[in-house]
Order: structure tokens, then C-alpha cells, then sequence
């Protein structure tokens, strides 16, 4: 039993048995972000996101979720990051993490808002919906040349399942990681949300002044949704490839920012969306 | 192609070959849910949640997630519900869906704050992760005597399976299913989001009064997470069966409210993580 998954007992039923064994599941738990930051009126905090996530790393996703909504750009932008409040009193977990900003941030909260609520009465109402979620000062990919071998990517859904700890033991772990294109994984993480590993993802290039990763690939176990698309877009990684399949959104994005978007990335075939230019 | 899957042109690679092929993505698109109710000072209208969906069945998305949060208990609470604003310029898909309560609707806001911005500078500081995110209202289902044969649930993921029509054409999609004690399928929804699947079918029971679901199992193509078993108990489902894993906070809200919890539920086998008695 480690922070990231809790014993439990569970009833192993089949056709023709039944036994009661010891078994693993994932820790969800909700993380609360604080943001502190500096206004005229003098420094304040307020929260800005709750996300069902898998303790560890708590540091790294809260960096990373900053960086997706282009509230941070750099690691030079935080002043302290650290859990604040009593741990929870039934599991013991920490589960709200402070950043505080340094002095020169200027903080637009209005950047949140399509993730929360629309505080007016008509938010994106007749607008594109590509316009009414587009990505703030992303940038195109169409001028980066770094290059993928096919090899590279057959060999990485192994190499992400050999790195994923708590999924081995509790089968219930979404993975992220970022890849070189020599197929070395920099950075990985697991979380029952896929979003969550990837903003941990994200968040540890910050702290090693890794971003933009415009020489990596961006790894994930699941789905290509629009929201993974749309981080992997503002990190800047050239390559975003999924196990499964991407949606129309995510192919819409790719091709638009020229990322390379590859699907169904299993045993040794995988599927190109966009930018295949950029696959060797 | 159909509303909820779009034509497009792939590369197929493997480590031998490559061929361009047409070939089908889900549609994932944001939907923007508005409410429509009456305050002292008149018939008013906000935003409340913007989400990333497949079109279709938008007003029991809606609808769902209303009772899911427990804005609204019956299908009386609801006066109509409508999409509004024009088609979205690049899509033409409508994104927009208004629903307007029924005049004797009190609406409490701050209900849905912990998907949202949280207001306050202190949100859960220091309450424990279940008080702070415990289901609003919801009953233990602890005298519920349904029961649900295993050979009904070995059976369930291929009636599942055989019913996702989108997820054949695109590899994309989850989906959620309403079954009885019988192995029936009585409501059937797909969705690039796990929990709009659920909400969906949610808002079908909804508007056939069909809720609460006090006997009917709940089956989903994926995880068990906290949000999907918190769907489940607010409707009422004695039963929530999944595909894979459930996470931790699942299993703890499973235990507390005697909601039966099945995980891992493929080819012959399933695990019981709380209240097993209902399967027989």
C-alpha cells in the first residue's frame, strides 16, 4: 500500500467460484488549488480548481494545470508551491496545494472561466465552438523538425506499461509520459485522470525547464480528447500519441497547429491524424 | 457520418506497410448548459456548465446532469428545455441547450460550486475530502432488495458492446446502460465523456419517470470513479457495474450508501467491492 493505492477486499466471483482475496484500487481523492497571487490591493489567494486525482505529485499538477491555462509560462513565475491545511481526517492525504506567484505575474483569471462557471448569462453563445475554446497564444508546430521513428513509437505503449507501477497492481491508472526521439521516456506519470498525468507531465518539464518541449513527444495510455490535445499544444510538444482513439476535435487542433497526432498506437500498427511529415 | 461521427482521411501504419484509408472519428464538441429559472426579481438565465460532448441527446445530458447535482428531483421541475443560440459557424452542430424550470423551483446555486470556481478564499480547506464532496441528499440504499443473478452481469458488457453503435464505427466512445434484474437494457447512451454517457441516461430515466432507479442496474464501459458512483446513488441505482477499475473513493462511497459496486466485470469473472448480497 503506498499514497497512490489502498488495500482493500474484495469478492473474486466467476462462472462456477467465488473467494474473498486482498486486493489494490487507486487512490482518488479531490486536490483543491490555491492560487496566491499579487494586486494592487496587496498579495491574495483564492482557489481556482478542485480535481478528483491520485495523491503524489500534487506539486507537479498544480504546476502543470497553471501552465496548460497559460497562467504561468515559466518556473521563474513561482515564488513557493506547498500543501497548506490539516490533512483530511479519514484518509490523511494532503489535499490542497498553494502556489504563490512571484511579485511580476500579472494574473488574468479570466482565462479560467471556460472551465468554471460563466458568470454571464450568455458565455460563448453563437460563437465557433474552435473559436470559443481556442487555445490563448498557443502556437503553431509547422516550423519544427524533429523527427519520430516508426520504430520509436511501436516500441512506447510497452514502455509506458513497463513504467507503470500502481497501474500493475491496482489496474485502474491512467499514464503520461514525454519521449525523446531516441524513444527514451524523460518524464512519467500515473493518475486516475488522464488530464491529471499529463499535467504532472507538464508541471516536472517546468520545474527541470524542459518546456516548451518542442523536441518531445507527449505519451498517453487512454483517449486523445480536445483537453489533452489543447495541453500538449501549449507545452509545445511536436507529437501527441494515444493508445486509443482521438476525437474530431483533437484531429481539428492538430491539424490546425500542425501537431503530429497519432491513434490506436497498439501492438505494432498505429494510425496518423496529422502532421505525418514529422513520423520517419 | 452522423451527428456523432465525422469523416476523415488516415494514415494506417505498420512496421511493414502504409496506406492512406478513410475512416471514422467520434464527434466531441462542447456543449454549454443554461438554466432558466425564477428569482423574486423575475425569470432570470445563467450558464452553468460548459462540457465536452458528443452532440446528441443533449437535452437528456442536460437533463441528467440537473438531477445528478440535485437541481431538480422530477420531470415536473422542468418547463421546457430547447437549444438556443445559432448552430456553432464551423461545425454546425447546436452547442447550446437552455433548460427552463418550472416556476415552484427553488434554485440553490451554490449547489454546484464544487465543480466551479470556489468563491471563497478558504473552499474545503480542512474538511474531510468525503464530507466536502458528500452527496447532496442522497439515501443509502441499504433496504433495497433488488437482486441481480451473475450470469445476468457476466452477460452485460457484450449486450453493452452490441448496443454502441458509434464506438463499432469510431473505437472512440464510452458508454452507459440502464439494465433491470431481467439482463433488459432499458436506457442505452454513448459519449466521448464517461460521465455525460451516464448523465445522458440519467435524463432519459428522467423524462420516462422512470427515477429514482431503485431497480435497475447501472452498467459503464470504463472506470468507477467517485463522480460516476456519486451519478449512480443521487439516481438511485442499487447497482453500478464497470468494465475496469473502480477508484478508492468509489469504493468507500459504495460501502457507506450500500450501493452494490462490480468492477473488472469481463469475460466470465467480475469483483464485488461492496454490498454483494444483492447479487445472487
Amino acid at each position: 500500500m503506498t499514497a497512490s493505492s489502498l488495500s482493500i477486499t474484495v469478492d473474486k466471483i466467476s462462472s462456477n467460484s467465488a473467494k474473498s482475496v486482498d486486493d489494490l484500487v487507486a487512490v482518488e481523492e479531490p486536490l483543491e488549488i490555491r492560487l496566491g497571487y499579487s494586486t494592487p490591493e496587496g498579495h491574495t489567494a483564492r482557489s481556482i480548481s478542485i480535481t478528483m486525482r491520485t495523491p503524489g505529485n500534487d506539486a507537479e499538477l498544480a504546476l502543470g494545470f497553471l501552465y496548460s491555462e497559460s497562467i504561468i509560462q515559466s518556473a521563474n513565475d513561482v515564488a513557493n508551491v506547498e500543501h497548506c491545511g490539516p490533512p483530511a481526517p479519514d484518509t490523511g492525504h494532503n489535499n490542497i496545494v498553494r502556489v504563490d506567484l512571484a511579485a511580476h505575474v500579472a494574473v488574468d483569471l479570466g482565462r479560467l472561466q471556460r472551465h468554471f462557471y460563466t458568470t454571464s448569462s450568455c458565455g460563448v453563445c453563437g460563437k465557433s465552438s474552435l473559436d470559443a475554446l481556442r487555445v490563448i497564444g498557443a502556437k503553431s508546430l509547422a516550423g519544427n523538425e524533429v523527427r519520430f521513428g516508426k520504430e520509436i513509437l511501436i516500441a512506447m505503449p510497452d514502455a509506458l506499461r513497463n513504467r507503470q507501477r500502481t497501474f500493475d497492481a491496482t489496474g485502474g491508472l491512467h499514464a503520461a509520459a514525454a519521449f525523446d526521439s531516441q524513444g527514451e521516456i524523460v518524464v512519467v506519470h500515473e493518475d486516475v485522470g488522464r488530464h491529471n498525468a499529463v499535467d504532472k507531465v507538464v508541471g516536472e518539464l517546468l520545474t527541470r525547464e524542459l518546456l516548451p518541449a518542442n523536441d518531445l513527444g507527449l505519451m498517453v495510455s487512454g483517449r486523445a480528447s480536445f483537453e489533452l490535445m489543447q495541453k500538449a499544444l501549449v507545452a509545445g510538444f511536436p507529437l501527441l500519441a494515444a493508445v486509443s482513439a482521438p476525437s474530431s476535435l483533437a484531429v481539428q487542433l492538430a491539424n490546425e497547429f500542425n501537431v503530429s497526432l497519432v491513434g490506436f498506437l497498439r501492438g505494432d500498427t498505429f494510425n496518423i491524424y496529422s502532421a505525418g511529415e514529422r513520423i520517419i
